[in-house]
């Protein structure tokens, strides 16, 4: 049995991500893998949360929500039934932690970004997308503050791996894969190849610890694809980034 | 004083409606008016709301959104303030309540058309915008049911005019129009000229009946540009609602 | 056909305002238009909004509310369905733009006024009822003020109009004319004569611009009407608005 | 010490009660109690709560509100806050208990009654006006059933009785003797002189026996005066509950 | 007929207090009545509510929930609902408001105590459990604030009593006893004999003032009973209380 | 430098299962890791959630809460709060879906089992506790169901490993151990050694595969000590476990 469009097991959907997507906020990404498109955008405010008034440090904080008919049937939004729900939580407090893995928040000094990825259409892998865009309109953002400390130390993308029936191991999920993959793990990855955060999770199923390796090996490759999408659309301010890691060495 | 762009007083921003704009939706538009873009999809349920069980007909509701930086400073999600703002449930009633008005409920049957309207990016006018695309929307919805009668009665838009300091009355206000506008009004009429909607405010202002008339005329030429525009991008579908008009002559 | 109670079409029901109906408040009426029965209160605060403190600025907002047994069947309290509904932020929203628009906010101060609205008994009209009743319970409280330059700089008040099946336009709907009418539109005129506000809507049909003028004929002359009786229950206050709006000529 | 207005420390202040004050309710009064003013309605519908479905037995459930200036400050909205507090949960509570005491809800039928009591104006002594009126509205709207067993099985009536300091033991207290008071108690007791509530509570303060008895003895006699009015107000009604009580002896 | 367990009436359950029971909380005790187990804690925060602020007072304020399974059948959380009941809000209102009646809340100063009773397991009187635990929780606290002048001044229970068929009057009733009594009434009261609350409430039935008085010396024996048990285990801190009483008197 | 209380890096803290703890839930225990405290219920309800009804298939769902006082200072209940946050969403979610990981859902069938997790005493590690308390309450509860094919297909606890500064990988973390970890990671893990979910979070920090080997070595070993108490309480119902396992092979 082959995947969907003849793609290959370690081979990433078609990644675009066109910057500068709206005019309003600071850093802006439409970023699309395959037919999955998230909208993402970083606001600077020139304060933090109370929890950290007063310590000269920043903080970033991210939002993420998907159109009613970003899916194939349509929910509920969530200002409508009033709350959100545990799926949206997780999620956003996953993109806020990622990011602030690669940010030197005292550099940041007392400001907060607000990100917020809006799934305009959904075909798997909706919050690893959400992080490698957001990671990208963070950096805009960031760049146009003219730190002379540039407070990102490193890049940051994420991508999703799984264990499909009569396939096995296979990199970024589209949603009919996910919807049937037996195991589903969650990658996010810096750079410098080291690992911000790792989801693995049997669907009513288990796995054991070559099945992990085998994931990780896919997961690590796809991720590096990534940051060198990242490296292209960012620019100039890519290489500011780049210093930051060479002078923490 | 001339107009932000040197646009004449009775001239429409720059329109464009990009259709089939999602995968997912039966119906679906990317509509722009100037700097403003909404996404508008329409949705059918093969059921009714409670109170019109059992009656043969059917329902359109609406529900409206903005992205949180779809302004120029970052609105707080209504997911995230756990209920939805007054002007908020205003629009979306209005949309509702439009589209309603052109099509005939009982010729839909027991379905109910959800249309969604998702500003991505705001610069004045996004109710009327989101009326103007989501009678695309909705229309191109109905298309795919293929019922022997068509229940749309007539062509739908929507824009606004209002009066602006040192200029006068002035067609499809942008944003920083609309905010020094003492009179704001709202209009939706029919491909016949008849009037669904028209809803004027002075903005700690008033107005005459002599102005009212002239705000009503730039109104009125301004919807059927619109209307030409949306038989266009209708394309074979346009046709039907012009048969429906004709038989009810 | 004629209208219920022999009414004619240009005919107000009989209006009545009880002022100073309850001892808490600053300015209070009871308004009953018909069997329409609604309590306006004004309250002065000292203090404005967050958004207006330190511009030397007022501010008024309105509430509105049904007793559950204002209606014909029980309606479920707002309280206790933990949120305000669509209709009532609408209303809410348009009694304090209402009201603004009248009112010179700098010589008001650095004071809000909050309008309460409770609807006892509906028969129609509930809304344009509050905005009349709201008026006169306001310049009752600012009278209470002394303030030398007077804020108030015109009348008043607000009234339906609609286009009833085999009848045609009238004027001061009840409940049952509304129920059926095809055309349904609210003004907000002031003593000048002046439009504040102006909303019509066709129920599942549309209407003309010569049906719209016959109905704005109607709406003129009942509010000319309604603002005579608040210059009677007004008393000396009364004479205050004709010198404000006198100097202002 | 005397009491404000010379009133003698077991003297009710002035009671009225208007019957069929509302058009549309089953049952409704504006109880009057010195400045304390209450609109009581009663609302029957032909089904019950899920846990009585099919027990053939009814239920009598009460909302209890204030209108924001029903008090000298303005309060605020229990809707716009979006959660009912704790004092209105309990007075609504301790009303459909007090109800449920005197009635019999097998006789009833499947039905449940809605008894909703909004304050209209308070001056101390809402909760205990709100059960007394609530009775009248109550019956009123049962005697429309036209039962052949009348389900009411008593009169039910209820003040407030307190200790104040420099006075003593005092009938109905106003808002200003309430707020002094040490101990506050109120007293629910049917036409044969029994109990249904007693809540009695030291406020930062406590109570012997012997005061307890001396609010009693006074609380029973204010209860009378108020079950002979409400004998009087409901006319050829009051009769069916009197041969209800008798045939139960 | 005789009680469970062949209780005499006037016999309260075997009543345990596990004083010390958490390690992070300022005081804490596991109250068992019976089967019913409440984990009753107090903490001191350094402020007062706004409506405190500055007056030189402290104050005491209460939190009451079960686990969801510590009743028979599981009870869906207040959070998941997003609302507390109303018979939450009643319960700890109660627990406050008695708490308070025996402390010197200027003696207490500028602080809140914060009382938490959370039922572990259920079996008819968790709310006076809670109010005799949380009076050992809450003087340990301030025990440990070595204050000069000790803010309580009396000790404080509560208990149930109730009326029964067949068996009538009876102290401290289990759920059982509980769901068939004709009467329910909870009594707090002080070491000094005092009332401090008394709700009494017939349950679809009423009281004669004779059964009152019988319940009444029920309720102030075993209420006596539990005080003794408060004395052994507070120790030391008891006496400080005792000392205060007598330089009262 | 060394652990707190000269713990080995490799070293669980005391754990203790207090089985059948509570009196009315099917299934309870108290879990007792070091001095984290975590009351453990399951219930079993004879229907399941809308989205699986007649597919004769079972569901299991989680709840966590903590006491306010559970941790050192006063957290807000969520039922205050009006909303659950999402932290606890998160435990939740992953309290449910590790238990349906070795629960063969159609064997359960058409039933419904809650899981409830109320955290008395918080020093760290409190949804790993959680997770293996369930597992014991959970099979507790149906092993009283007496279904033929036991629905249990293998053994499952968590615990959490990490990286201290100075200390580097170390098992079962405590408040103070937790608070300083540069990486935190949770494992669920069954009786034979494979993995249900695995999370692993930088703490504005990253980590390495070399790391990332190391706390899973640790975890692993931890994992089957948590088991082996896990088969001592369970007694009998332990052996069908094991039965089941060895039928699968």
């Amino acid at each position: 049995m082959t995947r969907i469009n003849e793609r290959n097991v370690n081979e990433l959907r078609p990644v675009q991500m066109d910057v500068d997507y709206l005019i309003h906020p600071e850093g802006s990404v439409l970023i699309t893998v395959g037919q999955t498109k998230v909208i993402c955008t970083a606001t600077i405010e020139d304060r933090v949360p109370g929890f950290l008034r007063g310590q000269g440090k920043g903080w970033i904080t991210a939002e993420y929500s998907m159109l009613p008919r970003a899916t194939n049937s349509r929910n509920q939004r969530e200002a409508s039934r009033g709350k959100i729900g545990g799926r949206t939580m997780e999620i956003q407090r996953l993109i806020g932690r990622a990011l602030r893995a690669v940010v030197d928040l005292e550099k940041l000094g007392e400001r907060t970004l607000w990100i917020d990825c809006d799934v305009i259409q959904a075909d798997g892998g909706t919050r690893t997308a959400s992080i490698t865009g957001a990671f990208v309109a963070m950096t805009m953002a960031i760049g146009k503050l003219n730190l002379t400390a540039f407070p990102v130390t490193d890049f940051l993308a994420a991508t999703s791996v799984g264990i499909v029936p009569e396939i096995g191991a296979v990199l970024d999920l589209n949603y009919v894969e996910d919807s049937s993959a037996e195991v589903d793990m969650n990658l996010v990855m810096t750079g410098a190849g080291n690992f911000v955060e790792l989801q693995g999770t049997g669907e009513e199923s288990t796995f054991t610890r070559a099945q992990l390796n085998e994931l990780l090996d896919l997961g690590e490759a796809g991720i590096q694809q990534l940051i060198a999408l990242q490296k292209q659309v960012l620019g100039d301010v890519a290489k500011r980034i780049g210093e930051e890691v060479e002078s923490n060495l």
